[in-house]
């Protein structure tokens, strides 16, 4: 067990996102309005692994079992801010075999002029995790700190297609990327994997994920790459949310372990444990609707599928 | 390094199929005519592991340096049958990201009638490799052989769709299957891989494994499985082959290494050192046009490959 080797070092995550409802039709059922968001996801998985502080906006209708649920897995709920009006809602259904959603519905209520602002309290952590929002501001959560060791975080297909320019600017800054192979074709023009990686690692970000859906991910770092199967679940409940509990889980191992991704000397084999423990959290999301499953995750369950994925892989 | 610990009990492969000349469209060039066929993939893949001897049909315009490229990997081609006739003809074109083909032409030519006759020498071999031919007659072959101690094959969605029924009476004598992801989906019913996986054990192969395209592939083997993703081919000339360089770098290597599958104790990770072998040699194939790569490849190019393999997986 690589896990607590370092553990005196551990460093706080500051994560900007969504917090939201979500309205989610799949397969296996339907619930109308639940707890959701990209922060929330990411929030939720990294607070297994170290000390998270949030950044957002909800409304007035931002229910109290919901702040408790973030409360309760031990989240710095001081940036997250309430506003009068409603939380962003979003709702969505998923095909039969869940590889592609159709958005019924977008309601960005508070969220249409969010505008984050840093707590005091938050800007000399070391970590900075920006979940899927516009580049713009995403940059401007950056430049609120005082002088972040590590930044990452995620994009997506619209801000790739009509914010290009303004991306590529915030990229510039960032030590790390998640992104689908979808969206990472789409960003740097490259049908091959490889190719993509190497010209998204050009326009910033040394250390690119690479997220395959249910077959995986890839990380690419400087040279060096590494390559994870997916989990083979049984039954996918609901994928919403596994790509964002995917960035809590790798970030999250990363702060737990205090790696500095700008120290060139960086073991990549930590990084491949980052991508393991980012897979278990997309997995164990996957699992329940919505956020249901971290109400009863404990770190013992998500140590032991770790252990999985070393058994299934090994040869 | 395990691929030695046991070559001294390496047993011989008996491989059926087709022989062929296929014409191959793909978005990095075309050839009108070249060396083809189940049959010809699988034993050159296999010939880098163990001895390989083929039984398929060719016509009296099977080129010298066709038969000569098959003898130079120390292939016995006893069971080569020549006939008065054309060569079984394919041609086909790739889509611009390779993942479907659409057929052209298919000229069955002398295969029509192939009715494969197992030569006296071939029959108490130990292993027995079905390439994709109809099931009825690789049931007969099984028939032939004295007693094989362990048999396996490939099969495709025509004989699952409309000979479903010889199908499963054939696979019932089967130790393994390969099969891809969408045909075990078509065979079993199930669209989860691992309740597809445990349909198809149910009829047959205690062993199957499920090919994944670029994604790589899964070994079930009772109860247990192992997952490996695909090798990151910067460029793919022509997947043609692939499938079958997979089942023979699989196969012969357990051939070499002497593994009995019908033994319950057999270890998982030699199966899975298969499964890396078939990944292997699957790659390799993609990389030129056709049977070319096998032209040059070398066993220390294999035995690196392989290292690359735990090297990018290893966490």
């Amino acid at each position: 067990m690589p896990l607590a080797s370092t553990y005196n070092k551990t460093m706080s995550i500051v994560v900007v996102g969504s917090v939201a409802y979500d309205g989610v039709e799949t397969p296996h059922g339907r619930v109308e309005r639940m707890l959701g968001g990209s922060c929330t996801y990411i929030a939720l998985a990294a607070s297994y692994f170290t000390k998270v502080r949030i950044v957002a906006v909800v409304g007035d209708d931002f229910a109290q079992e919901d702040v408790d649920l973030l409360a309760s897995r031990n989240i710095d709920l001081e940036g997250l801010e309430r506003t009068a009006g409603k939380t962003f809602f979003w709702q969505g259904v998923y095909s039969q075999d869940m590889n592609d959603r159709d958005t019924l519905r977008t309601d960005l209520n508070v969220f249409e002029h969010f505008d984050p602002k840093l707590p005091a309290s938050y800007k000399s952590e070391p970590y900075l995790l920006l979940g899927n929002i516009q580049p713009a501001l995403q940059r401007s959560v950056r430049g609120q700190m005082a002088k972040p060791r590590i930044t990452g975080g995620d994009t997506m297909n619209l801000w790739i297609e009509h914010f290009r320019g303004e991306l590529l600017q915030t990229l510039q800054g960032w030590d790390f990327l998640l992104i689908n192979d979808g969206e990472a074709r789409m960003l740097s023009g490259e049908k091959n994997l490889r190719r993509a990686a190497r010209a998204i690692q050009a326009m910033g970000p040394r250390t690119v994920v690479i997220k395959r859906g249910e077959y995986g991910a890839i990380l690419f770092h400087g040279d060096d790459y590494f390559i994870v199967p997916g989990y083979l679940l049984e039954t996918v409940f609901d994928p919403t949310g596994a790509g964002d509990c995917f960035a809590g889980g790798f970030t999250g191992y990363l702060a737990q372990q205090g790696i500095d991704l700008a120290d060139g000397t960086i073991d990549r084999r930590e990084l491949s444990r980052a991508v393991i423990f980012g897979s278990v959290m997309g997995s164990f999301c996957c699992e329940r609707f919505g956020v249901d499953r971290f109400r009863t995750l404990t770190r013992e369950e998500i140590d032991a599928r770790f252990q999985e994925f070393k058994t299934f892989t090994d040869f």
